[in-house]
C-alpha cells in the first residue's frame, strides 16, 4: 500500500506539502495541491484515516456495542443507529460484547481509542461505576436498554417491567390464571424486571404466583424449546404462556405444536420484542414491541448532539412497549 | 479527553518518552515506564488507537463489509467473522452496502483508510474490475459470495444455481410439475443464478418452465408476500414453490396459510439459505443450506493469512448447498 512519502516522491514536494493538501490547508498553493492529487491518483493512494483522525480531531465514525450482532434484536438495534449514521454521512464502527465483561470492556476501549466521539453502548454485564467512569471520559457516549440514575439524560431504555406486566394481564383478562413464565437466564435486569412485571400483574389480579410455572433458558429459540419441555415435562395444567422474548416463544410454540397442543386453542403465547419475523410464525405472534430501531437511532441522534457539546437531555428517555395482538391468544376455554 | 501531552506533562518528562513507553521501545527507561504508567492512570489516558496504528503500521480491526446487518443472513456472515476475530483478539470494524454502489465504495474506502489489513467484503454492485482494483490496493482483502476469476484465491462462493437445481429437482421427483418460483427483484447474480437453476431443472426433467410461474419481489419477507399474492392472482394451478430465500419463503406461506392453502398438503414449497428462523416456521421450513458462517470464518482466516503475506490458495473456493428436508415440501396429491 503506497504512502504520503511515496506521494511527495512521485509529486516531487515535501511530505509537508502533502499534508497540507490533504487537510485542505490554505499554506497549499494551487500547483502543488494538482501535483500531489495526480500522484494520488496514479498511486491510488487513499488518505489514512487513522492520521487525518489525528490531524483533525474528529472522527468520521460512530460506534456502536451490542451484545451479538446475529442476534436479530441487535441487528434491529444496529440499523436504528447505521441510519443516522448513513444520513449525517458517518461511517459505523462496530463492537460485540457478547454478555461477557472483558469482552465489553475491549469493545468500548477499542470504539474510544479509534476516536468515536459519537458512541452507543449497549452494556449489561459491566457495573454502573465502570460505565459511568467511560461516560465521564467520553462526553458523546449514550447507554442504550440500560438506566443509570447518575447518567440521566445519557440513557434511553425500555420499561422492561411495565412490559411483561401488560403481556400478563391480557391474558388474565381472557380468563387465563394458570400462566406460565418462560424466563431468561442472564444474569442481567432485563431477566429479573420481565419476570417482577409477570409477578406484579399477577399479585394485582390478586392470583397466587405459582414458581412451578416459572422456567428459565437461554434467551434464544433453543432455550424457549427446552424450557418449554421442562414445563410439559412437569405435567401442570398451564393455559397460556408469558416468554421473555419472542426467540424464546417461537422455540416454545414449536415444542407445544409438535407436542398436538393448539396454540392458541390450547395455550396462549405472548412473546416480547416484535422481532422481524414474529408476525411470520403461525399463529402469528402476539408480542409487546420493543421499539429498538426508533430508540437507537434516538441514542445516536443524542450521542452526536453531546459530541458536539450542545448539552444533555434533562432526564433519561424510558420508552414503553406496547401490546401487539396477532393470533397466538385466546380466551380461556371453559 | 486528555491527550499524550497532558500525560508528558503529569510525569513530567517528554512526549517522546511517552510515546517510547507506549510502543515498548527498549530505550525507555524503567523509571520513565513507571512515571508514565502512573501519570496514564491518573488521568485515565487511553492511548490513541490512531496514532498507534500510524506507529506500528498493523492493525488490531478486522474489516467486513455487507449489505445490510439487519439481514438475519448477514447476522450470521457477521457472526462467523466475528468469531475468528475473538479468536485472535482482534476488533470488527463493519460497513454497509445497502446494495449502494456509492455506499459500499464508502465502507469499503473507509475500511482501508483505517488500515483494516485483513478485510472480508461482501460486495454485489461493484464491478469486477472496481473490486481487483480494491484487492491489488489490498493484499489481506477476500470476497466473499462472489467468484472473480482474476481473483482467484481470494474469493469464497456458492454454487447457487446448482442449488436452486436441486431444490427444484427435489419437489420434481415428488411429482411436482407445476412448480412456482418466487425470484429476487435485486439486479444481482445470485438472482439470475437462482432462477437458472430452476430453470435448468425443469429442462432437464422435460418440464416446459412456464413464465407465468415466476414472480419477483424485494427479497424479504414482505416481498414474499406480495410476489405470493401476485401469484394467487393469477388463478394459475401451483402446487410447488422454490422461493429465492427463507425470507421470501416464510412471506409466501403466511399468505397461502391467511387464504386456507395448506402447506404442504396443497402447496410444498422450499426455500435457500437456512436463516435462523427456518426452523421455527410452520410447516418447518424445508430449504438449501447456505453455510454461511462457516464460508465466513474461512474467508476471515484466509484474509489474515494473505494479510500476513503468507500467499494465496490456488483457487476459489466454491461450496455447495444442501437440502434441509423438513416438513414443506410433500409429495404431489393425485
Amino acid at each position: 500500500m503506497s504512502t504520503i512519502k511515496d506521494v511527495a516522491r512521485l509529486a516531487n514536494v515535501s511530505v509537508a506539502t502533502v499534508s497540507r493538501v490533504m487537510n485542505n490547508s490554505p499554506k497549499a498553493s494551487a500547483t502543488s495541491r494538482a501535483l500531489v492529487q495526480q500522484a494520488m491518483t496514479e498511486l491510488g493512494y487513499t488518505p489514512n484515516a487513522n492520521a487525518r483522525a489525528l490531524v483533525s480531531r474528529t472522527c468520521d465514525t460512530m460506534g456502536v456495542v451490542v451484545n451479538d450482532v446475529a442476534d436479530p434484536f441487535f441487528g434491529a438495534l444496529i440499523k436504528g443507529v447505521s441510519g443516522v449514521a448513513v444520513e449525517r454521512g458517518l461511517h459505523l464502527l462496530m463492537g460485540n460484547g457478547f454478555h461477557n465483561a472483558e469482552q465489553e470492556r475491549g469493545a468500548i476501549e477499542l470504539l474510544i481509542g479509534k476516536r468515536c466521539e459519537a458512541l452507543v453502548v449497549h452494556s449489561k454485564v459491566l457495573s454502573d461505576e465502570v460505565l459511568i467512569d467511560y461516560a465521564m471520559r467520553v462526553p458523546g457516549m449514550v447507554l442504550i436498554n440500560r438506566d443509570i440514575p447518575a447518567l440521566k439524560g445519557r440513557c434511553i431504555s425500555l420499561n422492561n417491567r411495565l412490559g411483561a406486566a401488560t403481556a400478563t394481564r391480557h391474558l388474565l383478562e381472557l380468563g387465563h390464571s394458570r400462566i406460565g413464565f418462560l424466563g431468561s437466564d442472564h444474569a442481567i435486569e432485563d431477566a429479573s424486571s420481565r419476570l417482577q412485571g409477570y409477578r406484579d400483574a399477577l399479585s394485582d389480579a390478586g392470583v397466587v404466583a405459582d414458581a412451578e410455572l416459572v422456567e428459565c433458558g437461554t434467551p434464544n429459540e433453543e432455550g424457549g424449546e427446552r424450557a418449554m419441555l421442562n414445563l410439559l415435562a412437569k405435567g401442570l395444567t398451564v393455559t397460556a404462556l408469558v416468554a421473555y422474548n419472542d426467540a424464546m416463544a417461537a422455540g416454545a410454540i414449536s415444542v407445544l405444536a409438535d407436542n398436538g397442543l393448539k396454540v392458541p386453542e390450547e395455550v396462549s403465547v405472548v412473546g416480547f420484542d416484535d422481532i422481524i419475523y414474529a408476525r411470520y410464525l403461525r399463529p402469528k405472534l402476539s408480542t409487546m414491541r420493543y421499539p429498538i430501531e426508533l430508540m437507537a437511532a434516538q441514542a445516536a441522534k443524542l450521542a452526536l448532539q453531546l459530541a458536539a457539546g450542545e448539552g444533555e437531555a434533562q432526564q433519561s428517555r424510558i420508552y414503553t412497549p406496547t401490546l401487539i395482538n396477532r393470533h397466538s391468544v385466546a380466551p380461556l376455554r371453559s
